[in-house]
Parts: C-alpha cells; sequence; structure tokens
C-alpha cells in the first residue's frame, strides 16, 4: 500500500553518492533525476521537523554543478550564511546521516569541518564567505599549494549588501586571482530585499542583453564613422562606453571583479558550462546566478518567506496537506506586541529590523506603521547608527535584531549609541541558547557585551511580564537600553509582582537556606528549584534581578552577606556576565562570596539540539539549579 | 623684534568669526584669506603640540564652503572620523580655546556635542557618517521638522572602503531625499589607499569627461544614423550606455545615489557653486570633491604619511626648522620589532593591518617582507575573516590593530577565530587610555570582551620582555591568541624573570601583607608602588598575572586564600576586565574576595589628555595604587 502522508518515492541515485566523485559519472539526465532526489529528500525532511527549506531546494542544481566541476578537496568552497548547506551535506558523504540533521547529536544545520573535509568554515552569520575565501586564496599563494586551486565563495544576494562583503570586495583584485564568488541571486533575503543593491541586480536581470543583441550592437557601432582625432579618441570613448555599459555588472567590474551573468540557476549544463569558462580565466570574478528560492516545490516557490524554515507540513505531490500549527506563543511573539503597542502609544517609536521581520514577528508592525517600520537589510551596523541618528533628533528608535546577531554592530553601540548617550532601545532576541541553529545563532556573550558599554542599561526579563514593563521603561528612559529574551514559550509568573523600577530586583520567594539571583528567562526554572527545595525543606530567596546594570545591590548584597548559599542562575556565558556582575558588586561591597556559584554557559561552544535539552545537559533547568543547591547546602556551615 | 620661531602674522578675520553666521559676509577674496589664517593657526599649533594636521590643512576651503551654503544649525552637518575638524572648530566660537585643544580640560581633538551646537557625533572610528546622517534624515522626516533641512556627511576616500559606509549607501536611496555625501578624496587614507574603490576613484579623477568634452560627444552620437526598429532600440541603449558611461560615478548611481564632481576642493567658488546647485536638487546625492592632504603647507603635502599628526615642529614660512625626535620608544616599536622577527623566522607568519601602517610602526615590515605584508584599508571585518582564512590553511596571521578600531570586528573574532578555533594572533595596539585622542580611541574593553570568547587566550604583558615573549609564543600555541599593550613607553623590569608558560603568572616581589595583582603594563607602577610601600613597613608581593585568561589560578587563588589584602590593576574597564575574571576563579574555588579591590577604568567614558595624567586621575599610577593599598591595609583585620 502506498504511503499516503508523502508522495516520494526511494531515491535510485542518491544513496549511492559517497562522495562527490561519484558525481562524475552521472549524464545530464542523471544529474537532474539526482536533483529531484534530493529535493524530495528536503521535502521529506520538513515533514519530521522545522529546518532551512526554500533556500535549499534552490540551490540542488548550483551545489550538484559546482561538485561536477571542481573537486572542492583540493578547490576550496565556502557557503555563504551556510543555511542552504543541505544539499552539499547530502552529496558528500552525509545521506545516512541526514534524518537526524539539527537534532542533538546530529548533523549541523550549518557547514561543520568536524562533519567533513568538504566544509571549511561554521557560517549562520552572513557575509564573510568572501572576505574569508580571499584569505584561504593569499594562503594557499603564499604557500605555494596547487597553483591551479580555486576557491568559490556562494553568497546569496541577501547576504550580498552586508558591510564586509563589499570590504572583501574592494580588497579582491589583489589576492582573487583563483577566486570565484557565486552570487546566489534569488531575490530574496529570508525576507524580501531592500536597498540599492537589490535594486541593482534586480535591473542586471531585467536590462540585460543577451549574447546576441550584444553582437548586433557591436556591428553597429562599426558602422559608426570615423571623424579624425581628437573625435576619433572621443568615439573610441564612446564605443569603450557603450560596450561597458551594455555588459551589465559595471559595478562589480568597477571594483576590479569580472562579472558574468546572469544565468538560469536551475539549468545545470547551462551552469557547468559558465563555471568551466571561469576555471579558464583569471579572477576575480563574480558568476551571477539566478534562481528560485523553492524550486521545485511551488508553495515553497509562491511563499518564500514562510517556507524559509517552516513548521512542520505533510505533503501531497507539491501541494501542502497539513501544516503544524505555529505552536506556542513564544517571548518573540510577546516583544512584537510589545514594540506595536509601543509605536501605537508614542509617535516617536520607531522600529528597526536587519531581514528579520519574519524571524522576529514584525509583520503587523510593518504593515500597521509603514512609516515607522525600517528594515535596513543584512546590515546590523548601518541599523544601530540609523538609529542613533533617529534618536538625535528626538525619535525612539527600537533596534530589534537577533542578540547573536547584533554583534556585528558592537562597534557602533559603542561609538554611536554608548558614547552619544542616545536613547536607543535594543531589543535581543535569541537571548541565551537558539536550539537547533546551534553555536552560531546563540546568543550567549550579549550580556557581557553589553554591561561594559557606560550609559547602558542592561535589561533581562524574567518573564513575558517584565518584558511587557521594559519596552515602554526603556523609552521613557533618557539613555540607551538593552532588553534581551529566549528563544522560547512566553511565561508569566503567577502572583503579586512589584512595578518595574530602575535598577531594582523583584524579591519572589523568601527563605532563610540561601538565595537563588535570576538573571533573566530561567525565573521559571529557579522557582519550580525553589519549589522542590522547599518539599525539601530547604527555604530559598529567589530574586528576580531583572537589572543586570545597574544591579539592585541594594536587594541582593545584604542576601550575600546573610545567607549562606548563594546561586547566580543565567542563560549567557559566565565570563563577565551576571554572575560576573554579582561578584564584582560584592567585591566593592567589601562582601564575601566564598558561597557563591555561577550557573551558566560555561567557556565552551554549546551545540546545537533542543534549547530545552541543552538547558538540561548544562544544569540550567529546574533539576539542575535545585541539584546545585543541595550540593551547596550539605556543603555549607553558616557564615 | 619678529618673532623668528613662526612666520605668523596676527590673524584678522578670525578672530571676528564668532559664529560660522559671520562668514556669509565675507566676499570670496576675504574667505580666502580666512583660510590663510586658519591655515596658519593649525601650523601654529603643531608647533606646539602633537596633533592632526595634513588632514585639517586639506578641508580649510572645503569647510568654509559648507559653512557658507548651509545653515548647520537648522541643517546637519557630521564629520566623518572626526580628525579634519579643527577648521570647523575655528570657525564654530572656538577660536579663543582653540590653543588647549588635545589637552586635559581642552577642546577635544574630534567632534564633541558638548563644546558645540555644531557638533552632532563625538567620531573617531570611520565610516559611520553615512549611516548616522541618514538616521538624523530619517528622523527629521517623521518629525516634518524643517522640510528643507538638508543633512550633509563629510567623509574621506580612506573611510569610504569602511562597510558600514556600503550598508549605509546601499540604504541611503530611500531617506536621503535631502542627504548630501561629500566625498573628500585626498588620495590617502592614513597611509596610502588600497584597493577597488581607491583605484575606482583613480579612474573617476583621470578619467573624467569635462562637460565641453560630453557636449562632443553628444554632437557625434546625434550623427549616427538611425537604422529602424528594432536597431533603434538598440542604438537608444548604445546611446544610453554612451552618456553613463562618459559620465563617471555609475557605481554611486548603480546604487541610487545622484553623483556629482570631480571637482577641486580648494576652489571655495566652484565649491560654493556645486553646493548651490546639490542644494536644489533632490538627493541622495553624492559629491566628489579632490582636495590635497596637507594643503598650502609644501612639506606636509609632500609627505602626508608624516604630517598626518606629526611630532612638533618649528617652522619658517614653508619649510620646517626643526622637528622634535621621535621621542622614547613606545610598546608600539618593540611589537613591531617583534612582528618582523616573527616573520623572519617563520615563514608562515604574516602581518595585517587596517590603514595603520604608520600608526604601527610597520613600515620596515612592509618593506622587508612585502609579500607577508597585507593592508586592507579601513576594513578591520574584512581583516579578521582574511585572517582566518590564511590561518585555515596553515599560515600563521598576525592581526595588528589598535584595540578599540577591532571592536568593528568583534562578529568576526567571534564567528571566524574564535568560532573555528583558528590559530590568528591579536596584537591590540592602544590598549589603555590612548591619551589626547581621547574617549574614541582609548581601548578600554577589550579584555572585557576577549576574554568571553571560547578557546581564545588573552594575554597582557607586564613590560617588553614579556611582550617579546608573547608573540612567538602565540604563534606556537593552536589557538586564537590576543596580546594588548598600551601606547606608552616600553619599559623593561629589571631583575631575573621567569619564562613565560601558559596560564602561568610570574611573581615579581613576595611580601606577607598584601598582593599587587597586575593584568598588564601598569607592572612598573604596581611595583613602585610595592617598593614606595616597602618603605612604610608593609611588605607586598606583587604578580605579573601575564595571562587574563587562562588565568593563574594556581598562584593567585593561594594569595587571595591567605593574604589580607588584594588590589587587581588594570588598564581598562572593570566590568567584566581582569579584576572580574580573579573574583570569578576565586567564586568558583570557593575563596572569599571581601578584601579584593579592582582598579581600573570605570563605568564611565574618560575623556582625552594626556596618559600619565589620565592614569593619575584613575588611581592607576604608582601614587594611586599606593594608595589603595594604605587605605585597605588600615582597614584590614587578618583572615
Amino acid at each position: 500500500m502506498p504511503d499516503t502522508e508523502t508522495t516520494s518515492v526511494r531515491p535510485a541515485i542518491l544513496p549511492t553518492i559517497a562522495s562527490p566523485r561519484d558525481l562524475d559519472a552521472l549524464s545530464l539526465v542523471e544529474t537532474e533525476r539526482l536533483a529531484g532526489e534530493i529535493r524530495d529528500t528536503l521535502c521529506n525532511l520538513v515533514s519530521s521537523r522545522s529546518a532551512h527549506f526554500a533556500s535549499n531546494l534552490g540551490v540542488v542544481e548550483l551545489c550538484l554543478a559546482l561538485h561536477q566541476t571542481f573537486d572542492f578537496l583540493s578547490d576550496r568552497l565556502i557557503w555563504d550564511t551556510g543555511h542552504q548547506i543541505y544539499p552539499h551535506k547530502l552529496v558528500t558523504g552525509r545521506f545516512a546521516q541526514f534524518e537526524g540533521i539539527r537534532t542533538k547529536g546530529g548533523l549541523m544545520g550549518y557547514p561543520n569541518p568536524v562533519e567533513s573535509d568538504y566544509d571549511l568554515f561554521v557560517t549562520g552569520h552572513a557575509g564573510s564567505s568572501v572576505a574569508t575565501a580571499l584569505g584561504l586564496a593569499s594562503g594557499d599563494d603564499l604557500l605555494r599549494a596547487h597553483e591551479n586551486r580555486w576557491t568559490v565563495a556562494v553568497i546569496g544576494d541577501g547576504a550580498f549588501p552586508s558591510g564586509v562583503v563589499y570590504e572583501a570586495l574592494n580588497n579582491a583584485k589583489a589576492h582573487g586571482r583563483r577566486l570565484l564568488i557565486v552570487l546566489n541571486d534569488n531575490k530574496m533575503s529570508i525576507c524580501p530585499r531592500v536597498g540599492g543593491v537589490a535594486d541593482y541586480l534586480d535591473r542586471l536581470r531585467i536590462s540585460r542583453v543577451y549574447n546576441g543583441a550584444k553582437t548586433e550592437v557591436q556591428r553597429i557601432l562599426q558602422q559608426i564613422p570615423l571623424l579624425g582625432d581628437p573625435t576619433e579618441r572621443l568615439l573610441a570613448q564612446v564605443k569603450e562606453a557603450a560596450k561597458v555599459g551594455l555588459h551589465g555588472g559595471m559595478f562589480f567590474e568597477d571594483l576590479g571583479l569580472r562579472y558574468f551573468g546572469p544565468i538560469d540557476g536551475h539549468n545545470i549544463g547551462l551552469m557547468r558550462k559558465y563555471l568551466r569558462m571561469c576555471q579558464k580565466s583569471d579572477g576575480p570574478i563574480l558568476l551571477h546566478v539566478v534562481t528560485e528560492k523553492g524550486h521545485g516545490f511551488q508553495p515553497a516557490a509562491e511563499d518564500p518567506v514562510t517556507f524559509h524554515a517552516p513548521p512542520q507540513f505533510r505533503r501531497d505531490v507539491d501541494r501542502v496537506v497539513e501544516m503544524k500549527k505555529g505552536g506556542s506563543r513564544t517571548y518573540t511573539h510577546a516583544a512584537s506586541e510589545a514594540i506595536h503597542e509601543a509605536l501605537g502609544g508614542n509617535d516617536r517609536a520607531t522600529v528597526l529590523t536587519a531581514a528579520m521581520c519574519q524571524g522576529n514577528k514584525l509583520e503587523k508592525l510593518r504593515d500597521d506603521f509603514p512609516t515607522r517600520f525600517f528594515d535596513t537589510g543584512i546590515c546590523e551596523a548601518h541599523a544601530v547608527c540609523f538609529a542613533a541618528g533617529q534618536a538625535k533628533v528626538g525619535m525612539r528608535p527600537i533596534v530589534d535584531i537577533y542578540s547573536t546577531f547584533l554583534q556585528r554592530a558592537f562597534d557602533h553601540i559603542f561609538q554611536e549609541v554608548s558614547l552619544q548617550d542616545l536613547p536607543v532601545t535594543f531589543m535581543l532576541d535569541r537571548g541565551g541558547l537558539a536550539g537547533p541553529d546551534g553555536p552560531t545563532h546563540h546568543g550567549v556573550f550579549d550580556l557581557s557585551y553589553m554591561r561594559i558599554f557606560p550609559n547602558m542599561v542592561v535589561m533581562a526579563p524574567g518573564d513575558e511580564h517584565d518584558l511587557r514593563q521594559m519596552l515602554p521603561f526603556a523609552l521613557k528612559h533618557d539613555h540607551p537600553c538593552s532588553v534581551r529574551y529566549p528563544k522560547a514559550t512566553a511565561v508569566t509568573v503567577e502572583g503579586e509582582r512589584t512595578p518595574l523600577e530602575l535598577g531594582r530586583a523583584e524579591v519572589l520567594r523568601h527563605g532563610a537556606d540561601g538565595a537563588i539571583l535570576c538573571g533573566g528567562a530561567l525565573l521559571p526554572e529557579c522557582l519550580a528549584a525553589a519549589d522542590r527545595l522547599a518539599e525539601q525543606g530547604v527555604a530559598m530567596t529567589v530574586v528576580n534581578a531583572r537589572f543586570v546594570k545597574p544591579l539592585d545591590t541594594q536587594t541582593i548584597l545584604p542576601l550575600i552577606r546573610d545567607l549562606p548559599l548563594i546561586v547566580t542562575v543565567e542563560e549567557g556565558a559566565l565570563a563577565g556576565g551576571f554572575g560576573s556582575a554579582v561578584l564584582e558588586a560584592a567585591a566593592d561591597a567589601g562582601v564575601n562570596t566564598h558561597h557563591v556559584r555561577r550557573l551558566g554557559i560555561p567557556d565552551s561552544y554549546v551545540e546545537h539540539g533542543e534549547r530545552e535539552e541543552l538547558l538540561s545537559g548544562l544544569g540550567l533547568d529546574a533539576a539542575g539549579v535545585t541539584r546545585t543547591c543541595q550540593e551547596l547546602s550539605s556543603r555549607t556551615v553558616p557564615v
């Protein structure tokens, strides 16, 4: 009886591909069949779990053409951003493990050198591929290793406006003799693209002059009468200008790159022809490949935003039968609602995102406040400077960016915001462990790095109740503020709550046996731990710190002084984080801290997996906090 | 008797300019005379102290033309990078205080909103002006404040390749209706420029087609016979292409900007004409102005690198009579020599700088190792990614960048270096208080931010002896390393020294009354404090920590456990820095820290001044460390 849930037939070719070298024996027809099998495998995957989808469907042919043209054990390949790596994983010996992708212990959803020699860099943040590729090429040159070794960076048009791409292009001429940049132009970032570069690529695609037409133009140019010097010189200029003008990609040529394209990124034969031509040329070369995000699965091609990383769905041939409901309400939803309220209540409030309109759930905001919603594209540095400019003239910008991606703007948080003491509010989504996306997406450094900037107020809501209060507070506070919250189901702690006040914590449980100081949204875990401990007769105080900076020393220091056991809890790096802030305050006040234990992210990278299982592994769930308190409580002597 | 040291005559016009509005009454001839007076004032200044010079000489006319065209109390003006702000300060009411510029309590050497409403942002890091200008314009638009208000960003060609500029240009079209970007093209960064954008600007300047020629070309185009459709359509394309090709600046036009220029940036009349034309147009506009760095003072124009921020010199008309000798040997020299030795002894070592060849004293390195010296221009993000690429293939890149400027690459230190665990060595110059350049240049955050990255070894040499050992150590260590050192005279601590070993500190004095734990180059101050205290009968242990990470807990924790008084000393932010690392280690080991005092940079921005006086003001010199120890020692009771 046929499987009614999927329409896939068992792949025939894909299981035989142990390495890209097995692709060499395939005919074009077989390669195209393989592309279908890869697509089918991708479709099956997303029926079992949420994963990056549309971008992977878009690069199947490109991936095959690249591997059939180059040998990436000798040549070098970097996939920028990295979430379009699935077809590459499938043809580089990882088909058998593919089902476990993005699960704890399974394949990473991004390139990972630990998995395969075909993966060079763990990527996840956009735009750095061209620069690293240049470094690879430069190192190879210096080592005189493989004269004809090519370095290939595949970068999407969404990542292309990142500043580091331009910095690299600006440096490409000097080190890019064997550098090929494949611009994978699918007319999309994760959200639809914005900005001048996007417009330019549109013009390149629309106004491209095909080879035939080019020849015709040249024939006309030959007919232009020559009028003697100096007009002849001018005419030569005219001809040159005409040629260059007809030839798209002058923007890139201006930077010293050779430009080819645009070509159809779903035509394997054509791409192989162009790639071979590039191989025979001198670089740096930019090959403009046009692909369709979601290609081959109609619903994804029609709605690539939803299908960027869709929830689980069942399909029937090319039709979605059932898509898993959105699931629980998350802190991202809560933040989006809070921002919506803020913009509704304050004409001066604006919101900025860096291509994360969908990820940050800002669609309704964008529609309801079109003039005060700004999507800068993947340009976090610009977003922060832009916000600073707005703040300078009296607006109240809210910069809504994932914690880990805001790192791109570190220096601008310093110079444009903190140093100028401007009222910019940072909403840091995915503050903590981001789950299946793994270490490039975990936001574990923000408490440590935000805390070092003078003038900055650093808030970590204990629950949704806090978050909802913190944004209005930030908009009234005349200085920079940051609010960080995890990628998790929004929780509201029950019971009577104290209103939010600058630098004041909230004591939620009173107990004389010790205190749990919680810096952020692990608060429910801390309360649960206190409950378990209470059942065992250990009475713990639980503090919802709310402010990592300024820290509520008035509440916290007496607890450290008087109680025999203190545990700080945070979903962030232990180095320099909330717990360190507590230790600093205690030392500054001459208060002993031998009985303080800090729980948080240790000094190593946390792999991918479900947030809950990762937290559990780090002892950051209720059980872990309970365990730590028990261990300490059995050891402590009264101070 | 005439002053033989300078040739200046007392300025006649400049003292009468209380605000830019006083410029309106000046004729062109008077304005040109004023330009001369400003230049003379600049020349006199540098005979009394080191200051930014050549860049200021270059923008005198541009500054006057801007203020005569716009009203920058209503319009907005941002000077990118900011070290070319002097003429602007002179005509915005700060002539009387000008002599004290860059001294403690005097004018800042960069724009400073505290000084004047004509200064909007403290700038010092390059490239952010366009993005902030767009933010200002966007905010003004939303507030419907001054329909015709223009926002002007003046940015040098050296800053132009910074990634954030491109991100801003990419977003300019949407918000730049009244945005004017003045590209101040002096063919220089601080060092000569590199890269594709520089080449492009060269081509624009060299191949520019003057208006006359343009007309001639158009005449020729008219004569081309029309050949009927579809050829006619093609011909239209040829014409269009020719026009665009003749029109320089297509690169910018591709991004959605209007391009004017290049024009002579020392011709006030011409600039005013163009600026007025821009005022009447719709933006975003890029006006390409060509200036000469050092213009009007021949030695500076001929050698703008030396005269970027020259040592004090005496002059005679346009001749340098005597230039102050280079002064003492600094840590920068020591680092440069160490890098030179490293490259000499290791074929795999390379060195990268981001336009700071001169600041980092790398000229000899560049000349002796041309293939392994890389200047990326002001592109720190690219530099770090590029280094990661080189490291990946087996090279040993040394990234030599000022501490504060490396902040621009924070996210790439994370993703491309720390996450991949690649052996890139960061040499952080100006780690600590940079002196007269002030808060944009102080490098006070690096210990805090480097320490949070897994795999990173964070070193802070106590003296030159350490620094010279640390670089070879780093090149042998198979993981990322950073070495930070101050802008200060290199000192070598006398006496027997222990060899450098990973994670091991060095005990330089033994004493039972307390310990000074020094994390970096304030070591001589700490030793001097110990000597003073010894004279008073207080015997202090002095520890040269060397490693901020991994911290030598084996040496440090017993001292904290056993001694009654511990002072940590660092030239960096107290939040999350070396002292915090000590507190963390102690708490993790259950060791009390009520008797630990941390000395360092508090949670506010330190203004400009001589490093020594700034340190003294913060209690970070020998006297301050002594004082802290005395205070604590009088209070402490044995533990």
